[in-house]
This record gives structure tokens, sequence and C-alpha cells, in this order.
């Protein structure tokens, strides 16, 4: 398959950092809402990985991410307690110390003075960050993400963690919009596998993917178009529909 | 952290391959619930990756997997349909000849007979499987998965892919079951990090998390504690809920 235009796009990989999310405990909400802005602001989502709240693991992932990617973004384990490691790991990784950073603290006492609630040493830990890493703004909760190279640190916490990501959307530059069409065949794919194929093999500038579902007697698959370029898109969907008016093969477009 | 006991079980890793859940087209279905029988049937799940549907990084993904684990499930990617790639990457991983295999064949022609559809050239390529690879039985659309080397290749639609993987689980030898206490605490839980803390100190044998909830006024923590040894996880949850008693923090226990 030809990605030629997509490859094009800057490069990220997303790291789940958690062991309830592979002991099954809780069901991941962060994937899905990065995935879905990557692809809106031109940015091309190669890789998720999910790992434990390991020093090494960490230490280990980021090392080869940061090396294959423009972005890397993390989630998880930067809250006040003893299994919350990713900022420590992060800084080992880099070979850098954690001091406590004033602004990060300030921010911090700012935010439980408001609350009413006590400022304590788990809660200081918050205000830890690797020496030289610029903040990421929390306006839900005050305790900050970071980046340190070209890693984005953000929390868990799937609300805290969408408008930390929104907010700071406007710094990171993705080249340009993937456009994208879909297409819903309510025929199994199987019937239209050598259709698809025909004309991707006509347009390098894009990749045609398709989805099966499979919830009977609603069989069929889900047909999605992705590129860069306008007139390649546009183009190898009328094909499309061509092809399929001509087989008599029933579909609805998204 | 300590995870002596835990570490003793067999270590398993997951991937996810499809275009679709790295660019949010799609929302995954299938961690959480490999992640839930792996915990259940006794399998660390130690990692998750997500790939696209790629030649070279799923073959690289597969051999850097396959040596690290005891097993490996992958998800995706064995349809009829262009981009569907896991079967050949996989047996070029290993350096081994795809062949249409007899026994699938025949699974699949009949079950294509009786749903009076046409087992066309597309279809035909979910027979081809990798040599020397062992089927793996699929219950709802007849399309096998298979095994080779320590690597369990699924389809990846959630509700095919749950009865396929329900069916082997007798096959898959997990050591014995993690056990595992819950309790909610509607504290912040940087109010009881050091509760938490103290405890995890007394108890090699278990894994204490921390997994804070943000939906205000609803603010939180839940935890988990994990260990295959019961009397250590029993004691350590009495010591916490006595602690936590004696801070006047309220809790519910799951």
């Amino acid at each position: 398959m030809s990605k030629k235009k997509i490859s094009k796009l800057p490069k990220a990989s997303l790291v789940i950092i958690g062991n309830e999310i592979l002991s099954g405990r809780t069901i991941d909400k962060n994937i899905n809402f990065i995935a879905k802005r990557c692809d809106k602001i031109g940015i091309n989502l190669i890789e998720v990985r999910i790992i434990p709240d390991d020093k090494e693991c960490i230490k280990d992932t980021i090392l080869e991410l940061s090396n294959k990617n423009d972005y890397v973004f993390t989630t998880g384990g930067i809250g006040p307690t003893h299994d919350d490691i990713t900022t420590e790991s992060i800084a080992y990784a880099f070979g850098v110390k954690i001091e406590i950073n004033l602004e990060a603290k300030k921010r911090l006492i700012a935010h439980y003075k408001n609350m009413n609630v006590e400022f304590n040493d788990a809660r200081a830990k918050m205000a830890s960050i690797p020496l030289g890493a610029q903040l990421i703004d929390n306006p839900v909760s005050s305790a900050p993400g970071f980046i340190i190279e070209n890693i984005y640190v953000f929390p868990g916490v799937p609300n805290i963690l969408r408008e930390m990501f929104l907010n700071l959307e406007p710094t990171i530059s993705g080249d340009q919009n993937v456009l994208t069409k879909n297409l819903k065949v309510k025929t199994p794919e199987g019937e239209i596998a050598f259709i698809i194929e025909s004309v991707q093999n006509n347009y390098d500038e894009l990749i045609i993917g398709s989805y099966p579902f499979f919830n009977p007697p609603d069989i069929g698959s889900n047909i999605v178009l992705r590129s860069i370029d306008k007139k390649a898109i546009t183009n190898a969907f009328n094909e499309l529909i061509e092809k399929l008016k001509k087989g008599k093969i029933p579909y609805e477009i998204d």
C-alpha cells in the first residue's frame, strides 16, 4: 500500500502508562481522543503503546519512540501517589534531575487554597518537574504536565487530559489536514474486495481502508479513503461509487 | 514497587493491527476484553501495541515481542481485503510460506454454502495460512485464526474475536489466579497518598494501585490491591481500612 503523501506528515506516538489498563481494571478513554485530534491537525499517529508503571520500561519506551517520532505524547502516572512514577522515569531517561518547579508550586498552592484543602507533601510531588522542562497548563485542576525534548507528558484522567491537550494543540504543528471520505457497504467485504483493490491500485496518493462490521443481519464494511490530495480523493471516491453501481452493490455515503 | 509474585506469571503482549484505530476512525474494543481475560486466567499482560497495517512494522513488532513473551496475541488484518496483510507479514517475520490450508478452505466453503453466498478469490484468501501454523476455530463466521510459534492471530471484529478467544482459552495456561480487592475513597488521592504508600511498603507480595477520578463534585480514587497471595492481600486490605478509619477518611468497598 502506498503511503507516499500521508507519510510526509509529522509523526507521533502515544504512550499510555498504567498498570490499571493492562490489568483490565480501567478501560482506556484517551487513545481515541488523541488519535482523532492528531488526524484533525494533520499529524500521523504511527503507534500506540500501553506499558506498566515500571521505571526501566518507561525509560526504554520513551527513548526508542523519541528517536522515531516528531512528537511523543504520554498519559498517566503524574499524580501524587507512590505508583505515579512517570515524571521520575522520564527524567531518568534523559539523565536530568527533578526539581520543585516554582511556577508549578505557585499554581498548585493557589488551586488548593481556593478549594480550601491542604497542600501536603504528596501534592507537592506534582510540582516536581524535570529540570529544563516546559510546563503544560492544566485549566482544570492546576497540576501541570510538561514537555521535555519531544515528549509531551499528560495526566491520565480523561476530562483533564482533554482540556490540556486542546489547550496546547495550537502549538503542535501538523502540516496540513488529512481529508477523509467514508462509505458504508451493506455487503460482506469479501464481495467487494476486488473493487476496492482496483481503485487503490489507481491512486498512489491515498489509502483506502476496509473495516468490516458483523452484527447479523447487519453485515458489511465501512470503506474509508484518506489523503491530503483533494483531487485524488474526489476522483477515487467517484470511481469507487461508479464501480459499486456497476456491480449493483448497495452503499450509503456517511 | 515490588512485583516479585506477580512477575512469576506467564507474560503476554497484545498487538492491535489496524490503521483505523490509529486514525481515530474506530474505537478499539478488544484491549479491555483481552486484558480482563488475561487477568482472569493468570497471565501477566505486560504491554499492548497498536500498529499500522504495514508489513515491516508488523514483522519487527512480532519478532521483538515473540522473544519477550510467553504469548503474543494479535487482532486485526486477517480478512479478505487488500489492506488485510497480517497473515503475510507474520509468515514473512518467521520466514515461512503461506499456503491454502485445506481444512480452513473446507470450513469456509461449507460456511458460505450454508449462507448461500459465493466463495470467491477474496474469501479464499482467508484460507491462506502460514505453513505449519495451527488453526484457531471460529465458531461465528468460520474464517480461522492461527497459531505460529507463540503468536496467536485473531480477527479484529470484536464479537468474533471474543468467541474465538473464549473458545481457545482453556488451552492457554496461566499459572494461577490473581486476586484483587477494590476500595473507593471519595477524598482526593493527594490526601491519602501517604497511607497507601505505608501499606505498600509493608507487603512485598502485592501491588497497590491508585486510580483517581475527577468529575466534580465526585472526586476521589479507586484503590486496587492485586496479589496471588491470599493472606497478604487480606492483611494489607485490613491494614488499609484501619488506617483510613483512623484518619477519618470515608471509603466504600466495591
